[in-house]
């Protein structure tokens, strides 16, 4: 797939500059463009791209009923409402929503789910290590780990340190031994190529609600 | 199962009296015992269990032989000859053979072949770490997991550090993000529980020859 | 130094039995004994270590005065009165009084305060892991650990997993780089040995409150 | 200090732009640029940041000869002939020369000082770990550290791991412990730093050859 028209919400931001950067070497075409500071409509995108803040999202949920094209939400810190609102939306065009777009850490949330095959009574430990200046704790990716073990009140450990992109790692322990696993993040072009492959995933579908999970799931098969 | 009576060779080494506690633990009754020093027969073992050496190998087929029971080997080091004699004997009696018997191990195995479901162009390193006497460089357990790597020529690192008990990790590194997967032992304890859970498994079998994955695949079901 | 007579309160604890194991090594011998079970007294100690509870401290501070000899004191969780009623004891007898008689710990404490030589905007996170069965959190070494950091309020992370013996990490933080130190405890023995270096240490002295800084100080000069 | 005019070899590498952005911060002009493309010459430089490669050597010699000012080397991969030939031009113009300009790694040489003094049977293992596209195995780095290490013959590993920026660990293992000290660098922007601290440590300085810890020793005094 290639010259496709896409719109991205967030343009200026850290994220979206590193969509613009991997949806150009797939020679994708940004035709609408919303920021803090502009708005510029060039042509109809064929998908949208959200990387603002959920401050914006009202002009996402127009913006995507008015074009009627497939949306990705890579905004973090939604409210249960506008996730609700994404699922009505969703019921006419295809979306995607997820916190992570990493594919490292889809990974390790299927790992989670097949160590659980083997081990019931072990304990288990998250911690996550952010830079100083993330404001939230924990992680919204360390409570999607948290959500994907099968028991209840798993403590999370958040350490906040310089500037570290992004640490999470689940620890199993029995009696004699431990068994962790862990995701490090380097730099943020791995998110923009998670929204890449939702992308390519979205403009094949017709309307519904998927996570990354999905996308990665149909790439495993 | 209780009152099961069983035998043990290399009863005097450390793995051998961890046996001896878990086994007993059980109410599983120690009737046939063979060590560097003295050979003790109580009374007719219905499993063999063999955490001796090497050279030890002929007594141990011999026995199995004599005793027509299970058998599990928990030898390190055997040679290829030694291995195929031991297939040959699982013709007529049930054996279980591998170089690590901790459960962390084999669910580190499993997550592996997980993660090639996903990536396929991500670096592999392999690491292990390990007490300053252990003479044989990389570790068995690392080649099992080399093994286990659907690529040719994976690097292993070893370290060798005081009396570290024996830590692996495998890493997946893309651009961007990297996966690993540790796993630590903390004590023979967990070896020997293995060696136990395999026993409960032998038990129920006729004949074949059965490695610890095995034992691990029927617990998940 | 050989054939010195030691007395042990807490003689039955795993602690314990492992003072015994190091001590007899270099030929000290056991003359006084004081466990939960029972008490034994076969001579007169010329040194003390209490390996019990707070619970047993009177009978520490009361054995120490009756035999009138250099006191090692393990026990962790004293009260600060009995850490003042230890002081005290300290003007007529030497006394080590340490919640972590590990050289690595010691050193990582001296590590620490040089790290601090250089930096001092640095974000600081501590963590430590334990076995499962490890009531007090934060762990006391973590706490000397953060008492060591020339800074208010350095946030400690406490994981708890299987039978973990006790890890340790400190970490320096700047935009751009972490520095980290980790310590790792495998066995009981390495706390006989610090043990066993105070025992030496103290026998030379006439009295005086010491901690286990001021013997590792004493080696390495 | 500031508008101090410098000059740039390397002017448009990775490391390059990093150097013009931190200097930039601190309002020192470019005045004079080199890079495999062209050569800017605006002014005068009172200081001269060699970013380029080993086979640009002979021009950074000339060009410091011509303008008679500090240099600074951050070129890695130099020949003992060119570390040579910086020692004689040291004897009329200040140098710094140094493989790793972070902090952060100084810290760990001082470090590994500082717990040779309290152990020395303790192993030693170094390992690194470098993106995939970097050709020297072990890093410029790990030898350095190997050379603060007072034992002959330590091991080092070195993992090559998809883009991580650099990490390096040193560990010490006694029979029941282990100490490890790792470093792990996020961002240039930590080695542009800590060339502008050698610049401004250099422009005090008459000549003479210096490494980067004479400069992070001049700050913790």
């Amino acid at each position: 797939m290639k010259n496709i028209n896409y719109g991205l919400l967030g343009s200026t931001g850290k994220l979206g500059k590193e969509v613009q950067q991997v949806f150009g070497e797939h020679q994708f075409n940004l035709v609408y463009e919303l920021s803090l500071e502009s708005e510029t409509e060039k042509g109809i995108p064929q998908i949208l791209i959200d990387c603002s803040l959920p401050e914006n999202f009202e002009n996402t949920l127009s913006l995507a009923k008015r074009f009627h094209c497939p949306l990705i939400v890579a905004t973090t810190g939604l409210s249960a409402a506008q996730l609700e609102a994404l699922k009505t939306l969703a019921e006419t065009v295809p979306v995607v929503q997820s916190y992570n777009y990493s594919l490292g850490i889809q990974i390790l949330l299927k790992l989670i789910s097949e160590v659980q095959k083997y081990v019931d009574d072990w304990d288990i430990e998250i911690s996550e290590t952010h830079h100083r200046f993330k404001k939230d704790k924990p992680s919204g990716t360390a409570i999607m780990i948290r959500n994907a073990v099968e028991k209840s009140e798993v403590n999370i450990s958040s350490l906040r340190l310089g500037n570290v992109f992004g640490e999470h790692t689940i620890s199993f322990g029995g009696l004699g031994e431990v068994l962790s696993i862990s995701h490090s993040a380097s730099s943020r072009r791995t998110f923009a190529e998670g929204i890449f492959r939702s992308a390519l995933f979205l403009l094949k579908k017709e309307k519904g609600f998927y996570t990354f999970t999905d996308v990665i799931n149909e790439i495993s098969h």
